[in-house]
Order: C-alpha cells, then sequence, then structure tokens
C-alpha cells in the first residue's frame, strides 16, 4: 500500500483514484457481498448487476441534479467514439452543427464530424495554440444549427470553461471528458453531454452521455444499432454486455464523491489544489503557464521552463522524486501537471516544494 | 473466497473466470509489483501499460499460433459493434457479403450489415429454431463475395461448428465469441476473427479482433475513425484509451490458459465437461437436449424438460442448491449451461447430481 502512496500520479488520464475506492474493489474483487462470485462475472442480466447499473445512474443524477427528461448512459469507445456518435444522431441531412475549436481535442471532434455532414467552424485559436478560448463575441453561429459543440476543458492545452458560451436556443453539446464531476455543472443548459470516464470518474472502458429525451428521439433507425442514443436509452444501457466492471468502479467513486460533499465541495478542493499551483508557477518568472490567464483549467495546470534541456531535467528529476506523469503531452511539449478529483493535495504541495527547489538548484 | 467456489455460475457471459486469475488481479489491484499504482489508474501512454498490452498480444499469438501477417487489435464495443464494423471496412460499394444464418447473433449480425450493404443469406436454420447448423451442402454463396461470415458457437441455440464450412476464396470472417480459445483454432483459415472477451477470454470490456493484413487495407479514410480497422491498426489498439483493465485481466486468463497447456489442453478438458452432461441429459429422455446431436455446442449445453412448470421448477431448485444462471435465454426459454474454460469440472459433476436428484423427486 505504501508504494502506491509514495508515487504521484500527474498523468492525464487514465489518472488517480481515490485510494478508498481502490481499497473497495481490491476487498470485493474475488468476491461482492451477497453475491458469491466477482463483478467481473456476474451476468449483466443479473439483478446483481442491475443494482451497480442502477445506482450508479442514480449517482450522477444526485451529483448533477439531472431533470428527469435526461437519459444518462453508459456506453463504449470513449469520447471518440462520440466525436462520430453525435453528428451520426443529431446532424441530420441539409442541417449543419457549430463547433467551438478551441484545443486539440475539439479539432479531432470537428474532424468526424465532418465525415458525417456540414460543419460551421464557430470560432478557432488554433493559430494561436489553442493557449486561450474563443471570447464570446467570437462565435460566428448558425441561425437554426442543429447542435453548437464545445469542449469543456482542453486536457493537452491546459484551458476550461469557466461559464457557458450562450448560444440561443441550439442544443449546446458538451465533450466534458476532462472536468466532469470536478465542479457542479448546469444541465439544464445542455442538450447532450459526453465524458470518458477515466480521469475524472473512473477507469478507462466506459463512456458517460447525459442527453436530453428530444435529441434521443432525432436517431435514425438506419443507424447501426451500436451508434444510436435512441436503442441504447431504450434498453437502459443493456442494448448488449456493458463494461460491467468499469460501470461498478465509476459508481463507487461516484459515491466516494457524494460522501465528500458532491460537487459544491469537490471544487473548493480543486480551486485550492489548482490555485497553489499557479501561484507557484507565477512566483518569479522561471516557470511560465502557457494558457491564458482566465482561461486556466484547474485539472491540467501546463507549463514551461526557459529551454527544452531545462525542461527534460525537470522531468528526469521530478520521476525520480515520485512524481510520476508530468511530461506535457507530445504534441505541445513543456510539463502537465493533471490534478483531477481524486489527486491529493499533498501531491500539490510536494511538487510545489519540488518546483521551488528546483528552481534554486538549475535558476 | 469460500462463497464464491460455493456458488457455481453457469451464466453465459460475462462468465466464471479462473481463480487463480481473480486472486492475482485483487493481489495487485492497489499496486502493480513494480509500478507503485493500480492498473486502474496508469496512463495508457506508460510504459507499464505498452508492456501489459504487448504480452496480452503475445499470449495470443503463442496460444492461437497467429501467423506475422494478421493483426492483434484490442477494440471495445463487443461483438455487436463488430456486427457494423465488419461490413463498414469490408463490404464496398457493388458487393455482396455472404452470411451464415445459424442463429440469433448471426441473424443480428446479418441484419446491421444490411444497413451498410448488399446481404446474401446463404443459408439459415431459422425455421428450425436454429437447432441445427445448416450443412455444407445447402450453402448458396457468392461468387466474388466480399467475405463469407459465419457464427462459431451459437451461445443461446447451443450449436457449434466442429468443422469450418468450405468457402472456397472468399475470405471467412468468424463470431467466435463464445468458443475462443476453448480449443484449437486454425486462424489460417480465417480472414478475420472477433470474439468479446466476456466467454472465455476475460472480463466484459475488450473485444478482440485478429485480422489478416491485406482486409485491414480495406478500411476506407471516410469512415470513422473509431470504427476503422486500418486505425486502430496503424496505432497499435492505442488510437485512443484503451480499456486499460480488461484487456489486463484478459492477459492474465491467457497465461492461466498457457500455463494450462493451451487450447489442445484445454479442449480435452472442455471435451470431458461437456460428455458428462450430454450423457445425463440422453440417459432416460426426462431431459431433452435441444441442439441437432452432431451439431451440439462444448460451450453452451441446451435442454428442456417436459413442461415449462417443471423447467420453472429445476430453475428454483438449482439455484437454492448454489447452481446459478441456468435458466435460458430469454429468448428461447428451456435450460443453459454455459460451461467455458473455467467453468470447475466438480460443478459439472455437481450439475449431474442435482439434475439426477431432480429426476428422482420429479420424474
Amino acid at each position: 500500500m505504501t508504494i502506491t502512496r509514495r508515487i504521484h500520479n500527474f498523468a492525464a488520464g487514465p489518472a488517480v483514484l481515490p485510494v478508498q475506492v481502490l481499497e473497495e474493489i481490491q476487498r470485493d474483487l474475488v468476491s461482492l457481498p451477497g453475491v458469491g462470485m466477482s463483478i467481473l462475472e456476474v451476468s449483466h442480466r443479473s439483478a446483481a448487476f442491475e443494482k451497480v447499473l442502477a445506482e450508479a445512474e442514480q449517482s450522477i443524477r444526485t451529483l448533477a441534479d439531472v431533470p428527469s427528461n435526461y437519459k444518462v448512459l453508459f456506453l463504449q469507445g470513449g469520447a471518440s467514439l462520440q466525436f462520430s456518435m453525435v453528428p451520426m444522431n443529431l446532424l441530420g441531412a441539409g442541417a449543419t452543427a457549430d463547433y467551438i475549436d478551441c484545443g486539440s481535442w475539439a479539432d479531432k471532434a470537428i474532424k468526424e464530424a465532418k465525415k458525417v455532414g456540414a460543419v460551421n467552424v464557430a470560432a478557432s485559436t488554433n493559430g494561436e495554440n489553442y493557449s486561450r478560448l474563443p471570447r464570446q463575441e467570437e462565435l460566428k453561429l448558425t441561425p437554426g444549427a442543429a447542435y453548437v459543440h464545445m469542449t469543456s476543458n482542453n486536457t493537452i492545452e491546459g484551458t476550461e470553461y469557466k461559464t457557458l458560451p450562450a448560444v440561443g436556443d441550439a442544443p449546446l453539446v458538451s465533450d466534458t471528458s476532462s472536468d466532469m464531476f470536478s465542479k457542479p455543472i448546469d444541465v439544464r443548459r445542455h442538450a447532450l453531454i459526453y465524458a470518458g470516464a477515466q480521469k475524472n470518474m473512473g477507469p478507462a472502458g466506459v463512456t458517460v452521455v447525459i442527453v436530453r429525451e428530444d435529441l434521443v428521439a432525432r436517431s435514425q433507425k438506419s443507424l447501426p444499432a451500436m451508434l444510436s442514443y435512441a436503442v441504447h436509452a431504450e434498453n437502459g444501457s443493456l442494448y448488449n454486455t456493458p463494461p460491467a466492471f468499469a460501470v461498478y468502479a465509476l459508481g463507487l467513486v461516484m459515491t466516494w464523491l457524494i460522501r465528500l460533499g458532491g460537487l459544491p465541495a469537490i471544487a473548493k478542493v480543486n480551486e485550492r489544489k489548482a490555485a497553489k499551483l499557479y501561484a507557484e508557477i507565477d512566483r518569479t518568472g522561471f516557470y511560465r503557464g502557457t494558457a491564458n490567464n482566465n482561461d486556466r483549467s484547474l485539472m491540467n495546470v501546463t507549463f514551461r521552463l526557459a529551454t527544452e534541456d531545462l525542461e527534460k531535467q525537470f522531468v528526469k528529476e521530478s520521476t525520480a522524486a515520485g512524481l510520476d506523469g508530468l511530461k506535457g503531452h507530445r504534441s505541445v511539449g513543456g510539463m502537465r501537471a493533471s490534478i483531477y478529483n481524486a489527486f491529493p493535495e499533498e501531491g500539490i504541495d510536494e511538487l510545489v516544494s519540488f518546483m521551488r527547489e528546483f528552481e534554486r538548484t538549475h535558476g
């Protein structure tokens, strides 16, 4: 156990999970209490698994105050498959979807949507290396758009929306993979929310989709069944065998979050954690934050040093010090500290101390 | 631990896993040896996970003697998503795919393929409730077919191919979800093999695809990236975040299988287990096997009793006796004992004893 806690995992996802959850999974791994078999073995049609699924859904509904006219779906394929499912289900012939190009993952979503139908890039900060979010006045929205797609937190570039963009009457679709349930979310202002679980919600292997019922009705019968929101909604996420273990683990993380005090409580912790780290980055200029100050993410803190050699040295020494996964995404370089819900505050303190010492010896 | 082993899990999938594997997962759940974090937390870009992925692939290659011109892919979405991916990737415009309609899952595969392109049902035993497999001479194959699709084992109806159908030069595509690695498989006679893991290979959440390289080349660039075999092959199953835990657990099951002596060894065990059960079914006529004798599955043993009331009683008493999951699929009724690789032989003996006693008291 001590080995686990000595290494601090700053990876962008799959990422650190609450140790209490890991210990509960471990305890019950061979035999679920009252069931007599492992969660890895139970039929998805069994009462035992139906309970697991129902509880995970209920926890999500409780945490985010999900209105009753929204479905909560547990799917597979990650956000990457949603990049295709969203337009396949929601972008009818003759219609246009607006996409806000605010980061590398938004760019991927756009590329996939263009394979399906007409896309208008409502604004893009690609020319500024996605170092900031497009401003409201920059958005060129299409009247009557099928939907507007945004990315709530840009994992690679370290930016995060603090307030939702105004999109008029258009359905707002948001990829919330990297900040889902790190703070309160107003589900009512969204038409569809999707998130791969492997950052704040659980292990890799399950994708959560929260979708308003009128959007589910857009799914055409000609769609492949597995790519149809309507099929999954009608079958309560049991059209085929779901990723049972990942749903179970996600449910435990949701319970952990509820016990902590829910989204307002975790938001406070996340604000405090990020503030400590950004304060250190801004202290002397030895470190340089890469994201526009107002758009800084509380989940993925990106920064650079004066030279690439110094950055390599930083990665090397931090890894040796038990601070793992600080190397930035291969597409942008630099450093990235991913500090999701389950990342412990003492890990932030250790990183800040390390940064201070690194600056002293290399500054 | 004893609780787990007291209940025998005859579920059709997710299904029983080797207890040694469950115990290894449990032991290392909080901290993978030498890594210092849980398999649920490690980045899919880390050396630790790359090793897990490479070892799982190598074990599959070793077990099935997979030739070097075949790719081994770890995907999501189960066989159900393959029902769409196969035609989306392999069934070009103007071409026809032949499907052998030998069971309920084959029927689903056909329905999905028809959404994509031209399908010829080469033979069907639907009119006989899929109680037997189509015979070779019944197959009406299309000259120059894009591929021929078969289902190697029909989980619901309890039939299983003992020898592969002859399909000439057409690429043979097989859904092997429910008998993959329960016996030797001649990969060279297939062009593409796919299997959801949750019966013989591991927990739910990962799908194994073994595909010959010339078929991968058919994937069009216009396909959604997540649905393209070419994209997954080019990226070594790491185009996006894979279901890391399920791949890890599958790898452990493959290692368990290699240690047991591989596919010839497990085939002998499976033959012995199924023979015991079929012998009891055939002993007096109190039980009645539903599958044609020559086509009987070694994985899913289906049988009925004289009346539905008696069947209900059988399910009730067997469940109470710790023999779980014997109720047949809701679409066909009756009884089904799924006895995959990890199902222990003593569980067969217990079921046979139970059946004998049930016949004595209700016969």
